[in-house]
């Protein structure tokens, strides 16, 4: 369903519809499981055990349902657990689901509640917002590689463009590097164009034996590899600041897990919740070396037409963010690029495509490797 | 750990501490993963991404982490989602946590955050609390089935009996039928002594392939069944007022599953937050008929010495019910049982027996079958 400002739509109504429209589109009537990715539940909307509501609301009543948190990486964590269930014959058919609710708190309350994703004790506690702690990352990268914040611009000019032609993009409008140049500075140097918005969303795939889907005539998407690292919740106990490790430990398991390697990716669905991340998370995962990530900005390598392409729907930038959803949004993208339903954000010659998502600041990655 | 309230412990301490306990009792040294339940770290503790930062805190920074979320089941989800991992062949040695801080936080804030185990638009929203809703469902049984408030003194007497020999029960104290029936009103008629208190707590196990613990030389326990069934959150929407119909449905599961009957249980570890969700549990479960689930306390079947003791180190009552931690207790509590190390109430004859645990109002119900 689109990301946006769902003032109509309670957060179980956008979970049982998200899952609801996954059902349809794999001929599915009752799952055996549904794993729901959330991160905020609790904190916006006073509703814990929510995979059970969504399952009761979405006419599942008595199946097995649990929720998966990971900060913003919840919804590919549930992925992760579907793919278990289902990748070791346990079940036949789940449903993995990514959902979050951030538009209807009182003031304030959102970005309180997204500064859980940082260590509570060591970070949160002295009042720092999730934004802030990426614009301390990002200082630090212009400082120690000596870059300029216009460098940046093409990671969200590239979402933008991209997002014109996705119906479920909360931002469909393309930017210039003019535009990125004037935006507002929100926390010096992460500015309102650095920065992924506040949404409602969600997003739910279905996950079987790839006979399921040759017997129903559906074009399936294999799973190729599905892996979690971590790192330390908090910036400054990393051992190294500016480098994701968690994300390099996922995507090595990744890799292993396939047999593939990085030059085998038609594509790369990351976490641009903010460009400094997109630019850590290509250095991480190999793409780029250290300090070089955002010159595939600069040098349009992560255009539609580049070598790497990134957000090809948007991305988390334009796309949208709906925190606990997005790492869902990026496997229905993927899926969607693979079967050669991407409409005109469509890459040529797609066969197989990565896709990453991040909780915390860099503490909870999850990678999986998606093939047609 | 023991249950109680630990003012000097930290949330992450408290997790980190059960998980270097886990390990040095299975010898393991580096597990593949961390499957963390809990239920009020981002509302009490603002902190979410609770797993990697658990994880990262014993020593095991870059293992795969994710957190499970089933209200008060979270902790026996997380167990479920360990089971699934290592059942599979996917992983060889996983730990499942539970771990909850309730004690910390500022007045009346814990019970509010409680509330969201109940249906947050059609019941917290009223400003109904956990423990009034659980009022309503003793208050019917007793009006439809006749029974006085004194007839469930057998749950709690049983409970606190056996939790005096448990050196990780918060409530070391045996309590005679007339303690019971002076107890202050909390929710007419749910006594103080009809409900588990608020605590901190903390407990782990670690999950592997049997031939990990016969290598070691170690006592293994087998998981023989594992499931999950869900149901409505709000109560009015249950087919059956009183009837926990996602019981029923995770304990016939969990009984194809293992391919044993009722009669083969040795005990039953079920959830006693309140001494009418322990008449509830034992009657969906199939244990006693409908309205005579209350009898098996007052005829004293659930004592240790009875037809099928429950409650053996003190259940949610007495050792203490932190609410993500509880369903990992009683698998530790289990486990001792099927060791033989469960000290004075210690079971003969023990080598079956059931655990379940029970998030919401009956909404998410996570039953597990252990043998020896």
């Amino acid at each position: 369903m689109p990301v946006g400002e769902h003032w109509n739509k309670s957060l179980r109504l956008l979970g049982a519809e998200a899952v609801l429209a996954s059902l349809a589109d794999a001929r599915v009537e009752r799952p055996e499981a549904l794993y729901a990715g959330n991160m905020l539940c609790g904190q916006l909307s006073n509703q814990q055990n929510l995979a059970a509501l969504v399952a009761d609301y979405a006419g599942l009543r008595g199946i097995e349902a649990i929720r998966t948190e990971a900060a913003c990486a919840s919804g590919a964590a549930a992925v992760r657990m579907g793919w278990m269930a289902v990748a070791s014959g346990l079940m036949d058919v789940v449903v993995a689901l990514g959902v979050e609710k951030m538009t209807d708190a009182p003031g304030g309350r959102t970005t309180t509640a997204l500064a859980a994703a940082a260590d509570a004790v060591y970070e949160g506690e002295h009042g720092i917002s999730f934004v802030a702690l990426n614009g301390l990352l990002m200082r630090r990268y212009m400082h120690e590689y000596g870059y300029e914040h216009d460098d940046f611009a093409g990671f969200s000019v590239n979402a933008h463009a991209n997002a014109v032609h996705n119906p479920n993009a909360m931002f469909r409008k393309a930017i210039s590097p003019e535009a990125y140049r004037r935006a507002k500075m929100i926390s010096d140097p992460v500015s309102l164009l650095d920065s992924s918005g506040i949404a409602d969303g969600a997003a739910a795939v279905v996950l079987a034996p790839t006979a399921h889907a040759q017997e129903r005539g559906l074009p399936a998407v294999r799973v190729l590899a599905s892996s979690v690292g971590t790192d330390s919740v908090a910036i400054h106990d990393r051992h190294e600041t500016l480098f994701l490790s968690a994300a390099e430990i996922s995507v090595q398991r990744a890799l292993a897990q396939s047999g593939l390697r990085l030059t085998d990716m038609d594509f790369f669905e990351l976490h641009d919740a903010f460009t400094i991340i997109a630019t850590l998370s290509l250095e991480a995962a190999g793409f780029a070396p250290r300090g070089q990530g955002v010159r595939m900005a600069m040098e349009g390598a992560i255009a539609l037409d580049g070598s790497l392409p990134i957000s090809t729907m948007g991305g988390l930038k334009a796309r949208g963010h709906p925190v606990g959803a997005s790492g869902v949004y990026q496997i229905v993208e993927a899926v969607q690029q693979l079967r050669g339903e991407a409409g005109q954000s469509q890459l040529p010659h797609c066969r197989v495509g990565m896709t990453q998502s991040i909780g915390g600041s860099g503490a909870t990655i999850v990678t999986h490797i998606l093939g047609s």
